[in-house]
């Protein structure tokens, strides 16, 4: 971490956001004067608060080295984290494609889309009970119960293990017992703390997207605090769950011919900066089924370990988001990731380090 | 709601697309045929679910004409609402000021802090038990029952009705018995809808603040979720609560310097489109002491109802977000803004409709 | 064009607007009257300013469907533009890579740097003379018949075309002598009228990027400015430059970890919209080389018809950008890049009508 | 400026990077060493490009200090510039106020709106002859030489000094003669350097917009550009021209209601980082005359030191932007901006450094 005091800051005022980093954190500092000072602070600054040091006065800045999402930072973990669930696995040098219905609107829509799904190809399965929208006067999904009894049923009758999200904390328990593979967490309740709090108590894989006003920082910052395991006075209440996969889903943009603005340089930048597994969801990122196939082959190009995207038996029967979901044209669509992702497997992602990760 | 259908599409599909909105909604339909057909629908369209309509084949783009947050808008409740707190009044013609420190830290500094705030001459007193961080390292307030206990403690001290944060939807019984008298919906917490449904099930008023990545239409569509007392069926399972307070507070942007975006042009834009109180946050909107005076003026100027602003005893010692707070000048600051609120008194607000709201 | 009238607008206004559009464009409308009036538009509506519709008294909205960047627009040129430059074909189902420094810095560097790329595979190498600064005190290029001698002979010693950027519009001349083949817009000049205004006069090939506050409308509208061939007062002074390729570069984003946010899904929907060849630059969109393959890979497979990228022989020496040029590296990124666009030749590309182009 | 060595990089690679700073720029450094290297450069850093930096091995990240925009900085130059137009100043404590109409369409509405602009207070005359505008099909303005002659009249019959944009910068002659007092630089001309650096070498004052793809830095370096009167290759070519003033107008947001996002908390942010005079424009950045209004009076309290509006004798039958257009409202209008800015006199601006300016 560094420190800009501002111009005109007294040796005084320096000395106080020295003693305060030795005080608060035990940590040392050295300094550079010139027309202001700089003080660099020695050794691991992850902890630091930095909203409790750019208050103290004369402090003009702070920069922040040590990266704060320690444990989801491939500074601490150089190695890719590899993932997995019923003997799929996700991340490294594997391919794994989600796919299935936006949401469970009945049983007959729910099983065809699934083995519609299995047949295309996919490795894991979409069964989405609850549905978190912008409006109260959007579907919202299925009964809970209801929801989750067709869920299971999806998974019995294909085998694949199953994805569903998670939006109400207090339907964990149900969830886990209706034998959900994998809970994945939406844009609307990425920065939910009590979600996540609940989210690292447990042992089964999350799927993390960030929200649509998150940046990488926020993004990373919510995978640490699944896998940190502390709770709000900060102590390790567990040991945290590792299991986090990233999904990126885009950003809200000032263009407004596309749903989301969708970075594809953020793919390779998240697989240097952490050691997560990461897929992109095409779907809900361009919303739109004419751009899906052409997205998903760009993110598994710039290096994404797979796709989660919308696949409907009926896309203009959908009751949610059926604007994006692809048909028949699934398989093919994954044929092609899988034959971009395989030519491309010697290349490797840049870590930063010396050597890339993967590429041998 | 006017649907554009695109380029090529059938007569068949014109036909399905207003058989639907017949079918689901109820509504009719008219068309104007030139080189691509355009279907209006006639009635209100506000509970249709744009996105059932747009996967129909052969349509390229709904656009909605009524508003989507019926309960939030001005279209549907010409008349400012004005919430009454324990004899403070916000909306309407009534300038009102909330303050006090970001979040409660300890028994003393939360007096102190709250003992300056009333002398500044602030009406609503900050009493922040919880506090939402993205990162699990930071400070996320003092254990619950004792920070609301200190809570209670400022409200008796000061006898001033106070706003706290609720961010764990579970905690809500214990704010309530803790006479907390406004609840606040911070940021992160915007869009998680069983936080909404919860709140809509009580009467207490609500500071209802937008995510950072949040425009106009999902703020307000998040107030009509606290409003409407819709359950995940869409039916009526309460009145709803209609005791929201807005508060503006800046949104993401590319612009480095400043910590969010706060569009000036909102105040007077959300004032025209709903007849809800609107308050501005100019100390987490602009991050920076130093541009918090100016900010409120501004926002005041611009038509806010209100502001709610950090103030702390001490400012360099607090434990979250002491950058952003004001010390001994808020009186100052507070004195002024009721000045400019005088002056434009008389001035009105656009509604968009023949007259102007409270200009008379 | 669909116009939108306000609540309460009157029986005149709405006459008012469709009697304007008669007497300023020889169009006829028809209404559809529900709670508010409808008025559409029948015919091609590209030439409406829509700024003249929208300000008569009682217009709350004017929603555009006929796209104003009329030349540029697939709706009325459906099949794929492919521009010739001296036997290099862009577009259609070419693949056509550009490369070589971000500026030229002397003579050996040039022609070092020129030679590296054309042994790595470029069809069209980079002699930048002139760039275009955000700061007075960056480098801004040689002397400008120092820097098109040099742009001369990497020509000449390559055999390769090539591109340069024209800032100032009084070099234009110049730059034809020199034997410049392509000139390229940039981000800095993209909407820069008269610059467009001389280029639409001439016959040489323009690589057109656009700004970083420019969505893809203000785009393809600076493409249609140059090949329209009309003067300020809407005359037909020329045939207008219809040789005009678009190269995506990304825009201004929140994120701070990514240069600029390139969509991924611009490709395909850009692609859907015109039928100009379109090109990107990962070199200037990421500015980090680390990210440049990866992003690179990424627009192939999304369906760019190629890349336009630095490469440098030295590029810790290069006195512009160097931290984005890749070195000799090229050529492997290049035969990736073939080998992308071969597999995915039968794919085609989505064209919003009955049958996507090139995909047979 | 402070460069933050990448975790591996050797101290040979921090050694060049300290050799190229002396060799280069004649400037020293010294080093902290913790996990990482951090170098900070002593002394005035304005002139290094930190481009030339970033790219040298081993380099993570270089993190400026001392700002660019050296010229346009109160770092530099403490005191607030007040430009002087024909007596009326511009800056410092003065309020002042620029109105007209948007464009001229032909010399009754310009007089007409002229004279109406001089009635409701304004001290600054728009005269603008030329539009630039986003699609070939808009309109563009009347032929130079006539719209020059309206602007005289315009001037000779209020007698007030006038404002008009130079987008064509071979036209600066013509305007110099015309009798144009101050020439405007619009938001999509604030990057074309040719342009500046003609600006550079007169001394009429400059109205200088920032692009609405530009972030602060951008735009004051923008302004250097125009103050510094470098050519090239960085040689002084002339004294450069201090009469800038700078207009702030909004940038691109992703909030559809709004047409550009006018973050009220720049207007004390770059008074605090500027000695310039700061207007802002509330018709172009709202883009709708329902809410110039309200954001005019945010402006003036938030500390601009005046506006820069659109007055129309007859807004409906404007050619140009005629929805943003005040009419007889304006001097109203002006009456409450001075009231607010009377009222606020005595509370100055931060300036970042121990004492406010023009608080006293």
């Amino acid at each position: 971490m560094i420190i800009h005091m501002a111009e005109g800051a007294t040796p005084d005022q320096t000395q106080r956001v020295i003693d305060r980093i030795a005080r608060d954190y035990g940590l040392r500092c050295e300094t550079i004067v010139s027309d202001t000072t700089i003080i660099g602070v020695k050794g691991i600054a992850a902890v630091i608060d930095e909203g409790r040091i750019t208050e103290l006065p004369g402090v003009e800045r702070v920069i922040r080295i040590t990266v704060k999402y320690k444990d989801a930072s491939r500074a601490f973990h150089h190695e890719d984290t590899v993932v997995n669930v019923n003997g799929v696995k996700i991340g490294g040098e594997n391919l794994t494609i989600f796919g299935g219905p936006c949401a469970i609107e009945s049983e007959q829509q729910a099983l065809d889309s699934a083995r519609m799904s299995k047949a295309a190809g996919i490795n894991v399965l979409r069964a989405f009970v609850d549905k978190s929208r912008t409006s109260p006067y959007d579907y919202r999904g299925l009964e809970l119960s209801k929801g989750l009894e067709i869920a299971a049923a999806m998974k019995a009758d294909t085998g694949l293990p199953i994805v569903s999200e998670l939006i109400d904390l207090r339907h964990l328990d149900a969830f886990l017992k209706a034998g959900i593979d994998i809970i994945q967490v939406g844009a609307r309740s990425a920065q939910y703390s009590p979600l996540l709090e609940e989210l690292s108590r447990v042992d089964v894989p999350i799927v993390f997207k960030h929200g649509f006003g998150n940046d990488m920082n926020e993004w990373l910052s919510g995978a640490a605090y699944i896998m940190s395991g502390l709770d709000r006075e900060g102590r390790s209440v567990s040991h945290g769950n590792r299991n986090v996969i990233l999904c990126y889903r885009g950003i809200k943009s000032f263009e407004p011919e596309t749903r989301f603005g969708a970075d594809i340089a953020m793919i390779p930048l998240v697989r240097m900066k952490s050691h997560l597994p990461l897929i992109a969801d095409p779907s809900h990122s361009s919303g739109d089924r004419r751009l899906v196939e052409r997205v998903a082959y760009g993110f598994i190009a710039a290096g994404a370990h797979g796709i989660e995207f919308d696949i409907h038996s009926n896309p203009a029967e959908a009751l949610c988001d059926g604007k994006q979901a692809v048909g028949a044209e699934a398989g093919r669509i994954i044929a092609n990731m899988k034959a971009i992702h395989s030519m491309l497997a010697g290349v490797g992602i840049e870590t930063g380090a010396s050597t890339p990760v993967a590429a041998r």
